[in-house]
């Protein structure tokens, strides 16, 4: 019955068993989907759903009709230029990385992005070379043994090729859903180590030092280690002109981040150092002068495609699964980023599909593996990128270069290159001010960033970022398998039970107990949950129940051997003493001693919490009826199932009601489907809340209420006490009897 | 107010939202214990800790007092005779496959067995050679080069000291919880796939082939396939012999079995068999009349003990790992099958010290590693073993066997070994028959028992149950990561609301919906979350509020132009038509449109359910509150936050109220220390239960309430619609007003 009245909440209804509700209110026969009609609507076509395909896989056909011509096209040119520079300076530079000669940077710059621009989704990230991945491929080439150019050529594209293959099946194959498992805290620890990754990798451009390549794990610190072994040998020109570069890079960013409303287009920085420093360093021969590195002689033009080495993919199949893997993390992390900031969708599938495509193109065509570089990325986006238009003009600068320019860039010293590339990883490297704002908000995702950021430090990207995922997904199964259990108590008087030591005016009815679990119970957590019901309650059930077999084992023999006399008044215990080894009981059997207790053939019953004849003595508990707020209990596992009933047998078999409330009718049903009820353990321990458990204690146990006593309502006082009359009680006359030594 | 009143459910309270019961009931100000507090009290010493520590290490110190004599001992000297031949039988089989004489499958099956005695808390368990241990032990001894019996005693040996001190060194680190890990479908579908690899490996001595030892995974099938191409090889006196005595066996025991009660001790068969198998192959000279293969010349007596190669050690780390944790896991596996049948405590961090330590000794004096075979604890359970006694019974068994009458045993044929321990399987093949009745149960658990079945079948022992712990986990992760979702209605016009779908006669008061999410709220799952409940609703807030953004520009624009004129009657349009161009807005900004409507600066309001002027076009939506019942949401981490705001934001911004009801006070204290709440999503919305929330909007509406119309409550009508006056209404005179053309 409803019945608003102002602010006020009246109910008034009878009490319900879940037994006596459904009596009440029939529930309908339900058709329940089965695995098999999933798959059946899974596969089912539909010419709506093959459209809905066919958009998905051509993102352009959404955003590029809906593209907002005034507003965005400045911006995106802007950006597309820089971006297309940097493109340039970092397709060359990660060339070396990969040991081919600075053009074949250029194709992994150009052809990978024109695919992307039709297939891809994030509209803010810039495709290309990436120096781990490209690192990663250098060893694949180191391995293959190549010497000459057009070898080594000939094995990164084959592995590229190889590469798109693998991205290309995992996003047909829909296995881009591993992207959910990327959380903020995830990627945020992760990019910040891919930071500082770069920023290692770049040093010794910087330094203008020899450097090997390292891809196994703890690679970091051998490159650090090499570094620093040899730090002497350092080309001073080439550290000051990255650092000055460096300097006025920060400053001009720093400018136009501040006044990024009144610039009508940030300045784009990069592309006045470049010129300045090419100029400079031709002018003033720094080459010759300084001994600096330059980039060098530049090839022009494109090459033919070539079929890829069959040899290079069966010797590589491990690594080229790692480098698609690595390559497809990093960038859609690094999207994902920018799609939360710009809020716009990403398919995980849709970037593998684009990913993969773009690096089988680049593959044929002689370019190397490309993913997304984070500094790039950064500058796409910062100088104003709206979409993949600005990619699409980036692609077009480095044809320009490809084609034309190219010998332009040749007196550039690759230490500027490497400046250009850090002066971007500012933003990624202040996450690790996310640290200290995780741990005030959430524990767990502060572990979580830590562990990813230190294992990708240590691991390198690809182990790194899965130690991360593998992590993580632990600390689900950790938050359910220790989950909150706390003892309720009713607040206020009326319905509401909260947490007990959370009020200090709470009311408990004497002997009866509330416990709630806030998870699900399963095989990992059930003996968890048993040992805080235990601690909760005070004793442990079991324990108790063989105290008091072995009480009654002692009763029945003092019983037979007729020392124990019925008077209506009570027990008169006859024998002088009782030997001591009757006392041990030593062959007692265990499983006896777990049974119920069995009091029926007795002429008397016990009433186990008052005085026993004699040295008789069991722990008295003050404990008749246990509630279990199950609300939270979303599911219950078949391995769990045995130990819970153990549980709710021990209580009953030492006489304390269990009563379930707040479960889901569905866990019954799964309950009763599991044969978990029987005669002991009956399914009319459900009640439908916690309130309505308590007030069928309240009747159960014929209370007696001193109701309206005082006018106040909080002063109302409930006698919730036990009646106990006496320890042993005659069956037959039901009077109350004592023991008398 | 309690007011029990026969089996009345009666309260009568004011509405409480969260912030009102607050107020009303204060909260204690809690410590809550920090980790270093919780890490204190792990480290604190006391007298008792210190008691309880050593107790648990020496393990007999509890179950020994306890022994009952009379019962037990007789069933244990049984049991421990037909263990110990079996010992002894198996010991000499399994030395075979490590590549030492058989007298060191004895000592395998002496020292650790004498160890577990004191250290061990499984009672059944027969520690000694377990064949896929002794099979890893075998391919290190091949790694290792050795040629003569004493190398190769010594690499076996060797392995076994440091598989020894890594299960000491796990256990003492307190690392056996990973014992948590392994449910009850876990352990069986690992021991089912582990009594076939039982099985693959005894074939060869049943057929007598010669197989080659593989290890890696695929191993059976290899295993499998080396027979087959054999097959023809087959001594058929040898299948003959086991065959015959494997029916002896089956039916003996099944005898044993049936007519349990009544025997007083099961027929010791495989003794039995074991006496008369060697009897008549000596008698009938078996080994030169039928070539079959015999255990041959048994040399007797103990080695001294020796120190192990640092050199084995140094290059076979990993396998001694994966040794150390398969036999354990083993072991503990089938530890917990017998000790869940027998319901005793089993301790994981102790059972490691008690292998760990077994492992060491028995290395030293030169026996190989030892874990429990499945069918050797088979035999010691079945013929009725109690306790660990039964082990010792079994070392001095094979204690006779070393020292005395090993030679008698020369004559015995190989796959009578076989056969016998084959005829223990039987049980832990039937657990096939699980399957179909976990999928009727529960279907993740059916999953998990054949994902690792498979696995270990596939991959060996050792991937095979770590693939499985994997996987377990993996599911627990899925479960709540597709957590229930469902829509609710009150059921029985009071305070219960139960699933819609479930229930013919249920009560939704109109433009309210209740949404239940039955899991806690994460990464992984919030994007599934935001899907399901736009699914409920039926509307993506989003749109909505895009189609209103755009549809209040149009207005303005009309209202700017002056070609809307505002009547007390209403609007009225002016000019002629609207230009197809204005229809388009293309050049909004996405992010404008996805503000909140701002209309207070207009001189009327919108109803945007009403029709609007002209061809502007809204969807209509008949939801103005939406409840999210949030009591199983046990925890919201970060990274969800920001997408479960957004959602809210996205309701809340088309005038959608939006109540959390059932939540945990100390989810909604985490979400002010995250800085969720702000001018929109206001800490208000919280209300304890569903019924408070749902009175709270009747309040709020207004609803015009026919009550008592009719008699019977049941008939008792609510009317719930919305208060729909016109499309545009004028907000100065509050007076309704029409839309003209």
């Amino acid at each position: 019955m409803i019945e608003p009245m102002g602010n006020q909440y009246i109910v008034a209804r009878q009490v319900y068993s879940k037994n006596a509700f459904d009596e009440e209110h029939k529930k309908m026969q339900r058709y329940h989907k089965t695995i098999l009609d999933h798959f059946r609507i899974c596969c089912r076509c539909s010419s709506q759903k093959f459209k809905k395909i066919a958009l998905s896989l051509f993102p352009i056909a959404s955003w590029l009709p809906a593209y907002h011509l005034k507003e965005w096209l400045l911006s995106d040119i802007v950006s597309g230029i820089s971006t297309g520079l940097v493109s340039v300076l970092q397709g060359m530079a990660f060339a070396l990385l990969v040991d081919v000669p600075p053009l074949y940077g250029l194709y992994a710059a150009f052809y990978p992005v024109i695919v992307y621009f039709f297939f891809g989704t994030s509209r803010h990230i810039s495709i290309g070379p990436f120096p781990i991945l490209s690192t990663m491929v250098g060893a694949v080439v180191i391995k293959s043994g190549s010497t000459t150019d057009s070898e080594k050529i000939m094995a990164a594209a084959s592995i590229t090729v190889l590469v798109g293959i693998f991205q290309l099946a995992l996003g047909l194959l829909q296995i881009g859903f591993i992207v959910i498992y990327l959380s903020e805290a995830l990627i945020s620890g992760f990019t910040t180590a891919a930071a500082i990754q770069v920023l290692v990798s770049q040093l010794k451009f910087i330094l203008q030092l020899t450097v090997p390549s390292f891809t196994d794990p703890f690679s970091i610190f051998k490159v650090l280690e090499s570094i620093f072994t040899q730090i002497k040998k350092t080309n001073i020109a080439d550290l000051v002109t990255a650092l000055i570069i460096l300097i006025i890079v920060f400053i001009v960013k720093e400018i136009n981040q501040r006044f990024k409303h009144k610039l009508p287009v940030p300045i784009p920085i990069e592309l006045i150092m470049t010129v300045i420093a090419a100029g400079v360093s031709y002018g003033f021969d720094f080459k010759t002068r300084f001994n600096v590195a330059v980039v060098g002689k530049m090839e022009s033009g494109f090459r033919l495609p070539s079929s890829p080495s069959m040899k290079i993919w069966l010797d590589n199949i491990g690594d080229a699964f790692s480098i698609a893997v690595v390559g497809f993390a990093v960038a859609f992390s690094v999207a994902s980023v920018y799609s939360i900031k710009h809020d716009y969708h990403l398919s995980g599938n849709q970037e593998l599909i684009a990913f993969g495509l773009g690096n089988i193109v680049g593959g044929l065509f002689k370019g190397f593996a490309s993913s997304t570089s984070l500094s790039r990325s950064g500058v796409q986006e910062s100088t104003g990128g709206k979409t993949q238009i600005a990619g699409l003009l980036s692609a077009i600068i480095v044809l320009i270069v490809i084609v034309a320019i190219g010998f332009l860039l040749e007196p550039l010293q690759k230490s500027v290159l490497a400046a250009l590339a850090l002066g971007n990883l500012k933003g990624m490297l202040m996450q690790f001010t996310e640290v200290r704002r995780l741990w005030r908000k959430d524990k767990y995702d502060c572990v979580i960033w830590i562990f990813t950021f230190l294992a990708t430090i240590i691991l390198g990207l690809g182990l790194g970022i899965a130690a991360g995922i593998v992590f993580q997904l632990l600390t689900i199964v950790f938050r359910t398998q220790f989950p909150k259990c706390s003892m309720l108590a009713n607040v206020g008087r009326s319905d509401i039970y909260k947490n007990r030591n959370d009020f200090p005016e709470i009311y408990e009815p004497e002997g009866v107990k509330i416990f709630k679990c806030s998870s699900p119970i399963y095989f990992a957590n059930i003996g968890f949950f048993k040992r805080k019901l235990i601690k909760a309650v005070g004793f442990k059930p079991a324990r108790i129940l063989r105290k008091r077999n072995i009480a009654l084992k002692k009763i029945r023999k003092l019983e037979k051997k007729g020392q124990l006399q019925i008077t209506p008044k009570g027990f008169i215990y006859t024998a002088g003493h009782i030997k001591d080894s009757d006392d041990e009981l030593d062959n007692n059997r265990v499983e006896e001693l777990d049974q119920p207790i069995q009091t029926t053939d007795l002429p008397f019953q016990i009433d186990w919490n008052a005085g026993l004849p004699l040295n008789i003595e069991v722990p008295k508990i003050n404990l008749h009826s246990l509630i279990l707020d199950f609300s939270c209990v979303s599911f219950i596992d078949t391995s769990s199932m045995r130990g819970l009933k153990s549980i709710l047998q021990g209580f009953l078999r030492i006489n304390v009601d269990v009563y379930i409330v707040g479960t889901d009718d569905d866990l019954v049903e799964k309950l009763e489907r599991c044969g978990f009820f029987d005669q002991e353990v009956q399914s009319s321990i459900f009640f439908l809340t916690i309130h309505d458990a308590i007030l069928h204690i309240w009747m159960k146990k014929n209370y007696i209420i001193s109701k309206y006593n005082h006018n106040q309502e909080k002063e109302m006082k409930v006698d919730f006490t036990i009646n106990t009359n006496g320890g042993l009680r005659n069956r037959d006359c039901q009077v109350p009897v004592e023991t008398k030594l």
